[in-house]
């Protein structure tokens, strides 16, 4: 695959210029709509494309997309523009032009070839994003163009217009701006369910939140404080504690110079009622004995199986042999809760959409208010990924599809200078499983 | 020990006569009160003891109790008469006399050596009882002389007085029957607490309640239908059916004749929210199998262990063999829960005794009201315990410490009429922790 890669440094991206060709079929484009949990389909001919010659027919289109290239390390994710032929949105979708895309550690994942739920590379990432409505399909009774939406997919986002099921769009409060809109669906929603669906998060309880200046530390966080007298343990290193202490954190460690148990323990001998856990490994099984009767572990990740930017062999294997293995029988003497939760995993539509809606809700009420750490173009995704990496973030990290300003000279907030930054242009063709069959339309 | 048993058949119970000798000194009636948790113990000197001849002395008290003299069949189980000399109430301590006890699974697994709380035997069974306050220590201020009240403790609860902790009684309301009041604890805490403290269960959930005709199974059915539109799958022979659908189970399922999964998946293809399951072994993989998306699979217990009178290790294995082993990596990819659930196991005096009162709030709100399936006096024990352990019951198995009147034929209920009833009665000491010192102090 990188042998189709044309890389380039400091350049506009280069334009993808395919065969004119006729829309594909009708059948094709419905098959790629049938699984309405699918990613959404590349898209669209805006008026015109941004950051891009505009295309030559009225019926071809071009944009910005953020392909991964293949697993490794960040230079594996290649700005590319493409240009393809203006899709036939089919009944109950609508065409999105992206404003803002969430950054989440599953595309970390994704990259080092981690993340199962991801499609072979090349493959457009991105779970979570937020826009404009610019077309809607037949059926589609309550979105209009011109609606300000958050959108979710299972990937597909990070590019400037994608084509939605309807139903996967949410209208935008309309003080809600698009960078809190991309980072609302996969960390509040995770933290969401994981708090008050799986868990019975009541008055009194506490909590432990690992990773608290993260994006779902700070979404839970938020989601903490809005059951009275609940106390949240939050473990992150010490220059972010005032930070997230003001944001709620009850009592905030820093794991990298004490152990959080212990620390946990002077405070409240019991133990905690819920812990939040996306590392794996031996915090898992901390966690577990951290737990008070009738106490909630509940794991939504393996962050300890990350550690350099490719995939780290030992690092798994150490997670791997660490896991908590369970038998009931041990649960019952305990009295205590495993969970597993991956939203990925989570394919009820209705579900997804009444967590939402209680969300957005709670956003109306100004009960839950994203933190957004910092933005990035597409062009600067390394800048973005290492910054999520290093865990410098606090809070949401955002990509911006619209190419960056020249007079801007660097990110909206104040990131770390990094250098050898490689920004990579390429003539790919989208090889993703709902695009593939328009390419090879227009090819043939 | 047997060879300490004298039992004989269709007799009252003999008195069993200590030497004359002072109360024990207060400090081993104090050590035996350190452990706030430990089981009441037995227990003063009353007017008149019932059902045997009056002491011989002022200080000296009688008592009927139903020991557990060894590991084994029904016959394990002897009804004694006690005689000791009053306890001396400490600080705190209340002294009841028992009107009703409660009948658990539990104690047919204590019997048969099962019931790793259980102290070795000679023991007193019973962990949940009703009755009326005789006298009360110093320092207790919210209880008085002639209060009815609930009474849970570890065990020792199977005898005519006890002497327990206040802030382990529970006064009853005045339109509470004894035998309602005894039936509340085990089951109804059991109940509640996977419901609502591991649980969340709201309206719309479902839940798959097994032995839905049983002491938890009944409780559980009640406390799904405070909360509106719950779907309950109760599982239970089919004569049962009627009378279970009437206490509110949605859809009762016949396990004997059918597939419970296949059942439930006719009638909802995406499964339960919640599974409570007190059976073990392969249902507890079914159980797992059955649950929707963030659904919750509660074990509290392992009824499949449990065969015929005596321990059974074939039962045993295959029950272990089968039990659901997991991984946090497959919990999350299925995004489900899996809790054990033991009231055994819970110490914390303020989560017993807040969720008591939640159920007496719900007792009174007319919410909850214990279906008592039949009483037996303690002679009759075999009887009742013959009775749950076939499975013949609709609710709840009571026993009675009052000796049963001679006009009276047969229990209040209409339970199966069995043959070879053995009334066992002996004069062995009582060696449970508590009383032992008392014992000595009177042999001295």
């Amino acid at each position: 695959m990188s042998g189709e890669e044309a890389p380039t440094q400091q350049q506009e991206p280069e334009q993808e210029k395919q065969p004119e060709e006729p829309p594909p079929p009708p059948a094709a484009a419905a098959a790629a709509a049938a699984d309405p949990a699918a990613a959404p389909a590349a898209a669209a001919a805006p008026q015109e494309s941004a950051g891009s010659k505009p295309a030559a027919e009225e019926k071809r289109l071009s944009f910005r997309a953020l392909v991964l290239t293949g697993h490794g390390g960040y230079d594996k994710v290649k700005l590319q523009v493409k240009t393809q032929a203006e899709p036939q949105l089919k009944a109950g979708e609508v065409l999105v032009r992206v404003k803002a895309c969430g950054l989440n550690f599953a595309e970390l994942l994704g990259r080092q070839g981690l993340y199962e739920l991801l499609p072979a590379p090349p493959v457009v990432m991105g779970m979570e994003g937020s826009g404009v409505i610019e077309a809607v399909g037949e059926d589609v009774k309550d979105r209009k163009v011109g609606d300000r939406v958050i959108v979710m997919s299972r990937n597909g986002m990070w590019q400037e217009v994608v084509v939605a099921p309807a139903n996967h769009t949410f209208p935008m409060p309309e003080q809600m701006s698009f960078e809190e809109g991309a980072a609302i669906p996969v960390n509040y929603m995770t933290a969401y369910m994981m708090l008050f669906e799986m868990a019975n998060l009541r008055p009194g309880k506490s909590v432990l939140v690992h990773m608290a200046a993260g994006g779902v530390g700070v979404a839970a966080t938020q989601l903490c404080k809005t059951v009275p007298d609940v106390t949240v343990f939050g473990t992150a290193s010490a220059s972010k504690h005032e930070t997230i202490a003001e944001g709620g954190v009850t009592h905030p460690i820093d794991y990298r110079t004490k152990d959080y148990v212990e620390e946990i323990r002077k405070i409240s001998p019991k133990g905690v009622d819920i812990v939040l856990d996306p590392l794996g490994g031996l915090d898992t099984q901390k966690g577990f004995s951290l737990l008070k009767p009738l106490g909630m572990l509940i794991v939504f990740g393996a962050a300890n199986c990350v550690t350099g930017q490719k995939k780290n062999l030992l690092a798994m294997a150490k997670t791997w042999y660490n896991q908590l293995s369970l038998n009931t029988l041990k649960l019952m003497q305990a009295n205590k809760a495993v969970c597993g939760f991956h939203l990925g995993y989570i394919t009820d539509e209705q579900l997804l959409s009444s967590n939402m809606s209680k969300l957005l809700e709670l956003y109306g009420q100004g009960q839950i208010k994203p933190r957004i750490d910092s933005c990035y173009h597409f062009e600067e995704v390394t800048d973005a990924m290492r910054r999520m990496h290093e865990r410098q973030n606090i809070g949401k990290v955002i990509l911006l599809p619209e190419p960056k300003k020249v007079e801007e000279e660097k990110p909206k907030s104040d990131p770390e200078p990094v250098e050898n930054v490689e920004k990579s242009e390429a003539a790919v063709s989208e090889k993703k499983e709902e695009a593939t069959e328009e390419v090879k339309a227009e090819k043939d």
